[in-house]
């Protein structure tokens, strides 16, 4: 191949990581809104979260589209098409941090006029902080094509896992401590829970970028240190 | 392009086709396993749905192979590669599907000994059913590339949500009602909307097959019905 037309696939190539860190950039900032609605309790930016979200979904179709249109004009052989297959399901990825941020913004805007105690908003605060570093920690480890820093993401969602842990737990007990808190914690336990899912996504980009780097995902399997699924708290057993 | 080349990529193209199917019905009996669980309260069926889980995983990496395998040795054209990344969408979509059904087994087995009413139990059987049946439905259809029977499936989505707003709220009441039910249904809670995912995953499957085969994705946008993100049940308004 003629070193023009290498030079020609090496530029599309960086054209559709520009698009994926675009898409990134409009993610973080979405999750970054949302954690600010949860915390300040300002319900305006609620309402851009959807247009954002949209925005999000449109690029993503965007890359779909010119991976497909490089694969029929290119015929990359197996290891570039694997390239173009890793950065498709990153995109997808972030595609579903969008979602997920939107979805927390939605809830955060449905509370905002409740009055609950900032104590019970540290847990969630530290969370959103979290998922939002590892957010913007993998995807500059996918510009530099940094495979060390994002493993460095992918080993620190497990203090993650943990924090959300923490946040059920506390939320549950506040929900028993006076019912009238319950409708508001059913939404902080599902905001609590898309963020914990955030920083999977976050994994799933580490993994995919070590994928594209060294040919095979990081093993053995991620210690995955959500328990919430089987915690019973404060029900004594009845027959 | 010769008769016997054709014959070999459709060949292909259909055994793609049956690991999808394989792997749907993977899918399809660990939701209908997680529902059991749910339902009969029988805690062994909690424990083989891991198993099935990695299964479909293993199966989704297969797919994905084959997919470069078969787009890198034929190099079809943009038309055909659509048709491939679009079974890789549907393979993804399953894959999830799989991740949900193994949650909501694992909550069920985690509270497989509590005690709560068989009421309480009909509304959650109820969605789980309609999900399953979606999922079988939608993979039906794209087994006989039947665009209008996936457009049932898409529009059906609106009655599993209504479904979902339902036994949100009757599970938010059950725990006002009595405090020791709250890690319970909080449990009950996270299942619903697993399966009210798990509906929303059976429509991006019918909209694909749509764009698979008539080109465009269907429109106008299909009217999501979940307004839980935004209700608040009995929560006196305070300062």
């Amino acid at each position: 191949m003629c070193a023009h037309i290498v030079r020609s696939y090496d530029a599309e190539l960086s054209a559709l990581d520009d698009l994926v860190a675009e898409m990134g950039g409009l993610a973080e900032r979405l999750l970054s809104d949302a954690i600010e609605v949860l915390d300040r309790r300002d319900p305006r930016l609620a309402t851009t979260a959807a247009a954002s979200d949209s925005a999000i979904d449109v690029l993503e179709r965007q890359i779909q589209e010119r991976a497909i249109t490089m694969i029929a004009k290119r015929q990359p052989m197996a290891d570039d098409l694997r390239h173009i297959m890793t950065v498709l399901k990153i995109a997808s990825d972030i595609e579903r941090v969008g979602d997920l941020a939107k979805n927390i913004a939605k809830r955060a805007g449905a509370i905002a006029e409740e009055s609950f105690p900032r104590t019970l908003m540290n847990g969630l605060r530290h969370m959103g902080q979290e998922a939002l570093l590892q957010l913007k920690e993998v995807q500059d480890a996918f510009a530099r094509r940094d495979v060390e820093a994002a493993m460095q993401v992918w080993r620190k969602d497990a203090r993650l896992d943990e924090l959300y842990n923490s946040v059920f737990r506390e939320l549950l007990t506040y929900m028993m401590e006076d019912p009238r808190n319950i409708s508001l914690c059913t939404h902080l336990l599902f905001a609590a829970k898309n963020i914990e899912r955030i920083g999977d996504h976050a994994t799933n980009i580490a993994e995919n970028l070590h994928y594209l780097i060294r040919g095979v995902l990081p093993g053995p399997e991620r210690p995955k240190s959500d328990d919430t699924s089987s915690i019973l708290i404060g029900r004594p057993k009845t027959e």
